[in-house]
């Protein structure tokens, strides 16, 4: 049921499958005094991930990190099978980040025989990654809930490049008064601006040039709209033409309220731009807030 | 926001309206190593109820009564506007009781405009008050998470009376990793076998007769099952047969899981007996396990 892994020059991370251990690990932290992060994953972490893991550690006493592949967010025709699970390596990662605990149970300990109940945040659900992805963020958010019953921490922290997720889950959080705290992080971009994701390993060289179109679109439209274009309707055309011309075959690219989801026209420095399309096989998703501009890549 | 009530000859029971400061009382309790009970309620408290008090205060520290008539569990016809509020009648009977702690929450603090979440039961909420009442366990379902949130107790006590409410709960407290422990308690009845239910208080006297066609239709099947009927359907026809003839408007009769609410045939001994009808305006529902024989009311 537990192992312990030393790994990363006698860094130690203890590693737990099983819930009630998980979970007892946790209040026995808890009872110590120590704040608790909580950084779910689905593993195959890359810099956006460590970015989290990083300011778990800075601010909180005990870090856990779950790495659990949930397959009630993917859809039948979706890439479950084949989402990246480099296991080991990832434990490594969390050792040498200072993880103290690393949750990875089983599918079978998450959704047993006979498992039927689903949590559901209305409206924000059914547009853009919703519409494109059913049944998507009813997977999310019913693992989360879960998760956060067997690791009840003070903190979680999520990453602003699921930005949709991100507004479901804060959301949900309210609605159901669960007793915590969610963080977002800031995306993390490689030097040429493409958004760090677990599914980058499946683009070929071509295909990641191609993919570079994401973010081209999202800082280009960010450019006209600082200097004066409102139109909802222009950015996204601008956005969608960028995407069409890098090879993307686009989902959707709008204008929204970072909240609601809903579309934002005229655009508004509190708006948010979300991209979506895919290069091959693989879906892409990227988004760029209007209200604080980070240091921008180069293209 | 938080009141002192001080009743029944000095008892006095703490009501507190806010959601962080009930939390926050449960908090205080647990750090003290209290072992907290918790028995959630629409208020309208009857025997059955104090049933469920009267366990918790045997089996726990201290004691958390909620009373809140939730709004998401009523259907648009049903009788949300008319369900009995006798609140301050509620609070000196939990006063008497020994209660530490009644939260009794607003609907708009509950529900703040823009809610959107909710927790969904599969399979076993489909069928009979699931059927007969759409979207009602969804509301109990939600409604019931929120709570378990804003009060963190070890064990909820919930009544056998509402025997598919209860199976709802269990799946969902088993499925989501609730870390809380759910008690169920015995149906009261009144001397003359109606089982005891803040609805009984809209039948009139003729209608209050009428009634007692549930539970006679129950124990006439349990007895005929433990004459040696195992047939489903001739023990669903005994119970819509007696029920008829008591002047009530059947909804369902029937023999099933206790655990599923899936129909049972042969009839076993691990299965339940369910009945629901109308009386006038009245809906009422009654069940009764054919595993142990609790004492029997005369008829």
């Amino acid at each position: 049921m537990q192992q312990f892994h030393t790994v990363y020059g006698g860094a130690v991370v203890e590693v737990v499958r099983d819930l009630q251990r998980a979970r007892q690990a946790v209040l026995t932290a808890r009872a110590a005094g120590k704040r608790v992060g909580f950084v779910p994953t689905m593993g195959a972490l890359h810099e956006g991930h460590l970015s989290l893991i990083r300011r778990a550690r800075r601010e909180c006493s005990f870090v856990v990190v779950s790495i659990f592949v949930n397959p009630t967010q993917f859809g039948p025709n979706e890439d479950l099978d084949r989402y990246p699970r480099p296991f080991q390596r990832d434990v490594q990662l969390c050792a040498r980040e200072g993880v103290d605990l690393v949750f990875a149970p089983s599918p079978e300990a998450m959704y047993p025989a006979g498992y039927s109940t689903y949590v559901d945040v209305e409206g924000i659900t059914e547009r853009y990654e919703g519409a494109c992805r059913p049944g998507h963020f009813r997977g999310v958010a019913t693992v989360v809930t879960k998760l956060f019953h067997i690791i009840p921490a003070d903190v979680a922290y999520f990453g602003q490049k699921d930005a949709q997720q991100l507004a479901v889950i804060r959301r949900m959080v309210a609605d159901l008064n669960f007793p915590l705290e969610i963080v977002a992080c800031d995306t993390v971009r490689d030097p040429d601006g493409l958004a760090v994701s677990s599914r980058n390993v499946y683009l070929d060289p071509q295909q990641r040039r191609s993919a570079l179109g994401l973010s081209r679109a999202l800082f280009e439209a960010r450019r006209r709209f600082q200097a004066g274009e409102r139109s909802r309707e222009a950015l996204g055309t601008l956005m969608r033409r960028i995407m069409e011309q890098s090879g993307i075959a686009v989902d959707y690219a709008d204008v929204v309220d970072p909240e609601s989801f809903e579309p934002v026209d005229p655009a508004t420095e509190q708006a948010l731009l979300i991209v979506a399309g895919r290069v091959g096989q693989t879906r892409l998703i990227d988004n760029l807030p209007l209200w604080t501009p980070p240091p921008e890549p180069t293209h």
